[in-house]
């Protein structure tokens, strides 16, 4: 491609509503163009990354076996009916009356459609397996879209689902979407991470998220560094202490604790550490009595396990003031399980401490010197926290580390939730009719070109793997308009990377060098050659990794070789 | 491919409701699956072709130096209201609401929103020209969608803008997408004619539309075998006869003519052509009063012509029976101009006809012998039928052959209707600012398929040019599970074809000889190698080409050479 023929628009500054970072390089290098909140246009160069992914994928998933097909963007509301879910997805779900008033939804994702095919098409287990696939336009009504196409409304996404004559079988082809998965973003050059997962509102058991790692992730994920375990944050189990609950020593004591309030308050209040507090998390109950969870001062709630409690409202949903001040007497922030009558659950690492301090259900005061069962009922112990660095690693292996991570691919075991909601069936080899078992496997196309980003920039900008850069390479001629001998070398070389199948752009706009370099640095083309009088005069060209801090002069005859074992 | 691995599903017969050969060979053969009316799954059979249709495109488009982009499914309504369109489009456009009730619609065309990118981006003559293309999903909601995905509701389509600092630009791009579209529909295999068009609804000078043709086709096309004239008959001039109008010799007669309403049930009456009756049209007219279009017997109203004249409503609405009755005071069957107070209009070759047949405008009467300017006032001449088969070529070299065809493409010189509109502007050399021209650039991709299917099939089912077959070649082995031999020599030649470039499916489904090659018949793969014992023990193979009567033997050492010049 020459840069003269090409759609180069690079902006100095990122507009005012872009956020993170990905968003703000994507907008300044001309990658996307906003049309409307979360929707975007995919402008050129954006859209040569988007393709080099898709093709990474469609070829990952056709040697894993999988058969792509297409599915409408606009699907009949009926079959989103059968499952329950037209209703129960909400206002995320785009609904649409045709010109017949006839309703329809833009399609989120298409386990209904799919399952719709397959109970119309595959009725023997002769037929099964079957893994059938497609890259197409999601659409999701976000209230609040933003981060650019990391949370767009309108995006592309490649989803497969598998349908099997047992379980065994689809484990099978889950460990397959699994390795098939890690090479998909292998060969998109990402670090990436596989973590066990909560199932959410897509149901079933059994899943795996992929996350690109990136500081700037959304989702903090638990690993441990000497073996295989890691998982999500929202799931990764927190293990009973090994200790236990040492005996009473202190004696409970109301204390007027004025502008105490929050844990950092109360801790700097007694001059103790957040671990020697109790902290208490107020949720909604399923029978309208507020539910009581109690952690160590320095934990976080997890709201995943929380959710699932007996007796908790799900989804979770934190109690209203009112509500509190009603069940408890009291102001948030001096709050305490004494003398409460409803339902009370202690986390595992709470459960060990003694002679804690706690909130008194009046307003500024607390306990010093509580303890369980003697100063109120024993609750119920269960793991309701977050885990952190150094907690022990679930596995027994070691202790945890945490990283932050992005969500780019899902993977699920459905079993029979879908199948058996709209009867996909089959005759098994005993003659019988069973419900199909089904594998759901998801990845965020448009969302991988955000999460690239987040993990891979610099203060000049994007710096692409080679392999979805929207240009392997760039050639940089210094002086086109002026020096023939540039021109016709640039040109050379050039027509010799692209026969050698290298993806080289020519920078044939005749820009000063400050101004070419910086486009080039800000789109993020990894590899970049540059080529001037001097250099000509001595038979060498400067190459220049886009990570590499300064250029490497080469001999004008090595050059073409020295890319093409490079640039890969 | 290996079948036992892919999605193969045929049918006996088609659904009822698919009324024309492409939607019932693509249901029987798997290509597609209906979800709603107009709305069809793209199974991965059919999808197969669908990508190697994009991918010619695709290359062709870049070749000719287009840029590829894409823009989103769901668009905001305003860009939509700046050219009028949103009210414009009428029903066909499905508009929808999002959570927040803001208007947006689904994308039928992206005038609007290319137009706002580059009004936004292209600033300078030096940034132009640009032609911008997209291959994205489409939405029309058609009244009744039909003929499978020839007419459906969801679709595909290539769609190219591009803008220019002149109109002779223009027409420069407009020649090269001219040869562009050849060289696309050249490459897909298909035989194809390109027609001079009326520019429609979208506006603007000049057009071409591509028809493949075929028997079945929706469009009649006037072509001069002898030159290079083709044009829509919707848009193609009838000349005006060379000769001129004889005197009048017959007294105007008033005559009883009973059951006589229809032009052939009047000549049937008088024992005359139909050439010597005047056929009377009546349309509405702009001030309400009805318009009277004079044709010949024989002739047809050409509609396009006829919403044109001046005075006529347009679009063009036949005049209802009741306005009918109030202007002439006769039913439709016995109308004529003697008498009617309107605006009457002549068609050329109705002009020169003298002692006629002619509506009385009294039920059940009509006139012989009428004579233009004698009998009634000389009413204004124009050329409003459509051309037949015979009529003198506008070009003056030679007369029209009338074939029929699909239209699959359309290129417009759209000039300034959309930039002008919404201010896509740019600065000139001479440092004025200047509305851009423009032109657009359709091929509808899946169309494509169903036209390419109505030009080439048989009563075994589809045809496909090897460019855009599902695969380009079939192995089937007589006996898989039976025979070593045929298997290894099968899955030898797999290989090798394979490693050859050829897409090549093996039929390893172990299906009788029958049911395999009615499957691949159907399906329309264009070439077969047949395995089987006998052969193999005298060292043979059999080929047979999709079109072919009987196979030809091949030694077994000579087939891969064979097939990797037959195939392609």
């Amino acid at each position: 491609m020459r840069a003269s023929q090409f759609f180069i628009s690079t902006l100095k500054d990122a507009p005012a509503d872009a956020e993170i970072v990905s968003h703000k390089l994507m907008m300044r290098a001309g990658m996307i163009k906003k049309l409307s909140a979360g929707i975007y246009n995919y402008m050129p160069m954006g859209l040569r990354v988007i393709r080099k992914i898709e093709n990474i994928i469609r070829e990952e998933m056709n040697r894993a076996g999988a058969i792509e097909l297409s599915m409408p963007v606009v699907q009949p509301a009926e079959l989103w009916q059968e499952t329950g879910r037209f209703d129960k997805m909400g206002e995320e779900m785009l609904r649409i009356k045709d010109r017949h008033g006839r309703d329809f939804v833009l399609q989120p994702t298409s386990e209904e459609v799919i399952t719709d095919i397959v109970r119309q098409e595959l009725r023997s287990y002769r037929q099964l397996p079957k893994n059938l696939y497609q890259i197409q336009t999601k659409f999701r009504d976000e209230r609040r879209p933003r981060f650019g196409i990391m949370r767009g409304r309108e995006f592309t996404m490649k989803d497969a689902y598998s349908f099997h004559a047992s379980f065994e079988d689809l484990q099978r082809e889950y460990q397959n979407m699994y390795q098939t998965y890690s090479r998909i973003f292998t060969r998109l050059g990402l670090e990436f991470r596989a973590v066990s997962a909560d199932t959410g509102a897509i149901g079933g058991t059994g899943s795996h998220e992929f996350h690109v790692i990136a500081e700037t992730g959304e989702d903090a994920l638990a690993y441990n560094p000497d073996s295989e375990y890691a998982a999500n944050v929202e799931l990764a189990e927190a293990l009973a202490p090994s200790i236990s609950r040492p005996a009473p020593t202190a004696e409970l004591t109301k204390v007027h604790t004025p502008g105490a309030k929050t844990i950092e308050q109360l801790a700097d209040f007694f001059k103790i550490s957040p671990a020697q507090t109790l902290k208490s998390v107020i949720v909604d109950g399923e029978d309208g009595v507020p539910v009581l969870l109690l952690l160590r001062g320095d934990h976080e709630l997890n709201e995943v396990k929380a959710s699932k409690l007996a007796g908790v409202f799900s989804p979770l949903r934190f109690a209203t003031p009112a509500t509190i001040r009603d069940a408890f007497g009291a102001e948030p922030g001096s709050l305490g399980p004494i003398g409460f009558k409803g339902k009370v659950y202690v986390d595992r690492s709470a459960a060990v401490m003694a002679d804690f301090v706690i909130g008194a259900n009046e307003s500024d005061y607390h306990y010093t010197g509580a303890n369980f069962g003697r100063d109120f009922a024993e609750p119920e112990v269960a793991d309701i926290r977050n885990v952190v660095a150094g907690d022990p690693a679930p596995d027994g292996k070691g202790t945890l580390a945490i990283c932050r991570g992005i969500e780019v691919g899902h993977i699920f075991q459905l079993r029979t939730r879908y199948s058996a909601a709209m009867g996909a069936k089959f005759i098994g080899e005993d003659g019988k009719e069973q419900v199909m078992e089904m594998g759901c496997y998801g990845v965020g196309v448009t969302r991988i070109m955000g999460a690239a980003i987040e993990q891979n920039f610099d203060d000049k900008g994007i710096i692409w793997p080679t392999a979805i850069a929207p240009f392997a390479l760039v050639i940089c001629p210094m002086g086109w308009s002026r020096s023939e001998e540039v021109r016709n070398t640039a040109q050379k070389l050039y027509t010799e990377l692209q026969a050698a199948g290298i993806d080289v752009i020519l920078d044939d706009r005749d820009e000063r060098p400050g101004v070419m370099f910086a486009d080039w640095e800000l789109i993020g083309v990894p590899h970049r050659v540059v080529i001037g009088d001097r250099g000509l005069k001595e038979g060498v060209l400067e190459y220049q990794g886009r990570r590499d801090t300064a250029a490497t002069k080469l001999p004008l005859a090595e050059i073409a070789d020295y890319l093409r074992r490079v640039v890969q």
